[in-house]
């Protein structure tokens, strides 16, 4: 992160760590094109209601007001204000609702924008940062193999980040019918509060969890163990995952519950086919885990959260489910299936952890330098001629000495410096020891010396040096 | 815009919409990129004091307050709260002193971000929308070709947006140095007032500005014509632009205040020399134009602003200019050049009056249908062997009759559906009226009705239709 960034919370990217982003934001759109995904941007504002409506996770919101309201802004009720964006699942159901007769549904979107969360910066965390989402929302109903695409989708995703740094991604999933049928047989009630302790486990670990489960979810010690282990459970493949979860729902009887178990057994069906329909396409991206919870009470079906081999401090870097009731309009219902990239965090991993730099900081591969003013339309003129063939190319600030110009090439990282051919207008080179000016134009590679006679109709740069890129310094 | 947007003043587009917002985005970014120009991200938050520090030109502010501050808000100071910035050049400046000792100057960044600004609804002014800027700042000094080559960039770039409807942009302009040293040769002092009245002359008229003049800023009626002589003065090359110019000093003896005409000379020299090298290059695309003032009293030089053929009612729609002291940090001087195209407005124009639009809604170029959801995993199969290949596919929601799945590619604009060959798994065809399925996978181009047999490793869609695109439909 930039030094001396002056607001906690708010990061900004030097421009050499910007193209890491930069790129990483183009891998996404491009992974997520190719999926046939549809890019949308929502305004960042929504209604202080719509922010609000989801009261158990509701999230530190920041409140705009105008300048001119400054001192009234009691005036006005929080839910008539406007507020940023703390998300991009809350503008999406917002999106589809409003626009509904204009889309084709399923609508399968991929989003990637600012949002903004109001945190105490002690804690320091961002209160400003990059989200990637995907989801696909259905008029009325859903599909179910979308619960097995969507996850596939991030996954394809983040291994095109690898080359920037990103350790490899496991997809942990669990599904909330399995979870609510398996609670349900053992005789709980209060499914909600059991998942919300569950979700504890890897802060408090497990003795707190039953203390809690009992305490707070009015369950007996057996049935708070129960729900231990079950969230001990993990498995990658679907007959591995199947056979240890009826075991588990013999022992604990949840099977002679019919209907509960019917209900565990649908989430079952839908986790197992997710993690083998993964192990044919990538084999261990996808893992069962059913202590994943997620906090939001939204989710109806699919849970998934995404972790990196070495970079558990990071926590879940990819979240989503399925939720058949966030979006509703009269008696219509939009049932949706998401996940969502923490996509400033990764990057800020790739910056410090990996070391991820950009090959150089101009976009420009070449520097055409300028002899003296008086022929800078030269210069101008090799310029224009490479950039109209695609050739990002830059003219020398000044006139200097040949000497300050290559220095200006090579702070920004350029590897070309271009040596315009002498002229009759031209006088003696500012700095002959370095370069005598030549009759025809010469292009030097300032990181291997190499200096060869060229011209700006047909040159071409080393194809390896072309483009700016992203390396790993480490 | 999408229709029942329900906040007056935050424009989103709807999905074909989007496409053409992107389009621009991604045009911008590669003609600055190919300029050399190094782009940059800003947070969207600045400090209150930072944002009202420009007295003179203070925008309509939107400030920040946290969810649980709400009601003790008359508790900080607006220079000590959050706002959300109103342009990208006051971050520029806080960026470039902040950042200082880690840039290579001169620092030639390119920035596409929101603003937002707190205007009265009822204006009919967008409140959140995009800007895409180009600056050029130095450390100290800044060379003036910057002034000649900044504009020039700008035309390249916006010539590049005429295949979206983009009219002829011609920009016009003019330099500070050069009416101050004008209006000082006159006689009159209070030179920020009288470029204040003259900025006024496309709205209220000639015989208004004149009473302004005489009544404001202590103009006599011989004094206030002048003004206005000079205001109607334009030129497309510099001998042109040089003779009028001086012809008008002659008349009104400004020559013979040495001291303010060396000043207009200077802004002369530079004006004339912007026109010349912009008519060798793009004939017509730059003008002098000396009514043009710019409101903002901290340009200092060069002023720019670009209109639109046969849209006039949009005014300009890229802006900008020399400004020597807008960045400081001590002694240290940062001065800088450069323009803004609000691109929201322009994207507007493009939708709603050049009527562009996306080629097809959905990115992909081939649906594959699916014959049966048993066999879904085949056309998963054939989808991500297409993607592998860079060819962006999707795969059809659900297994219905063939009418319903060629409908819904039809609905996105995909021009393709794949059909995967007959499996030992699979039964009748759903629909064989339509299609029958063969013994090998077939392609058919649903535009044209050509049906081909295909293979997902090999196939290639019409070059014409293989990149989602824009097009005009006028």
């Amino acid at each position: 992160m930039a030094k001396g960034s002056s607001i906690s919370g708010f990061p900004e990217w030097l421009p050499s760590e910007r193209v890491v982003e930069q790129r990483v934001i183009d891998t996404l759109r491009r992974t997520f094109e190719l999926n046939g995904f549809i890019g949308i941007e929502t305004r960042a504002v929504e209604q202080g209601a719509s922010l609000l409506k989801k009261g158990e996770t509701s999230k530190e919101i920041y409140l705009l007001s105008r300048l001119q309201d400054v001192g009234n802004e009691a005036d006005t009720p929080v839910a008539d204000r406007l507020g940023l964006h703390f998300d991009l699942t809350v503008p999406l159901s917002r999106y589809v609702v409003e626009h509904s007769g204009q889309l084709a549904f399923p609508f399968k979107r991929w989003q990637i924008q600012k949002v903004w969360r109001g945190e105490r910066p002690q804690e320091g965390r961002f209160r400003e940062f990059v989200q990637a989402d995907i989801d696909v929302v259905g008029n009325g109903d859903l599909p179910e193999h979308y619960e097995v695409d969507l996850p596939l989708v991030m996954v394809s995703a983040l291994e095109q980040l690898r080359e920037f740094g990103l350790p490899k991604a496991t997809v942990h999933a669990n599904n909330r019918k399995l979870s609510e049928g398996f609670y349900r047989g053992l005789g709980l009630t209060d499914i909600e509060g059991v998942l919300r302790e569950i979700d504890k486990l890897d802060k408090i670990g497990a003795e707190e969890v039953v203390k809690l489960l009992v305490s707070e979810c009015g369950a007996s010690e057996d049935q708070a163990r129960a729900c231990l282990e079950l969230a001990d459970l993990t498995a990658d493949n679907g007959a591995d995952l199947t056979a240890k979860f009826n075991a588990l729902c013999e022992l604990h009887h949840v099977t002679e519950n019919e209907e509960a178990y019917a209900l565990a057994k649908q989430g079952l069906d839908t986790l197992a086919n997710i993690i083998d329909k993964a192990a044919r396409i990538r084999p261990g991206a996808v893992v069962a885990d059913l202590k994943i919870a997620r906090g939001l009470d939204y989710y109806t079906g699919s849970v998934y959260e995404t972790f990196l081999e070495g970079a558990a401090s990071l926590g879940s870097i990819c979240s989503g489910g399925r939720y058949d009731n966030l979006a509703s309009q009269g008696s219509k219902r939009y049932p949706g299936v998401g996940l969502s990239i923490g996509l400033s965090r990764l990057v800020s991993y790739m910056l410090h952890t990996a070391k991820a730099t950009a090959t150089r900081v101009s976009p420009a591969v070449v520097l055409v330098a300028v002899w003296n003013e008086n022929d800078r339309a030269i210069s101008d003129d090799i310029a224009a001629r490479l950039r109209a063939r695609g050739i990002a190319a830059d003219v020398a600030p000044t006139a200097a000495k040949l000497g300050k110009q290559i220095k200006y090439a090579d702070k920004l990282g350029i590897p070309y410096v271009w040596f315009p051919a002498d002229t009759l207008e031209t006088e003696a080179a500012p700095d002959g020891t370095e370069a005598d000016q030549a009759t025809h134009d010469e292009v030097k590679n300032i990181i291997t010396g190499d200096q060869q006679p060229a011209n700006a109709d047909t040159w071409e740069p080393d194809s390896a040096l072309a483009e700016q890129g992203v390396k790993l310094e480490s």
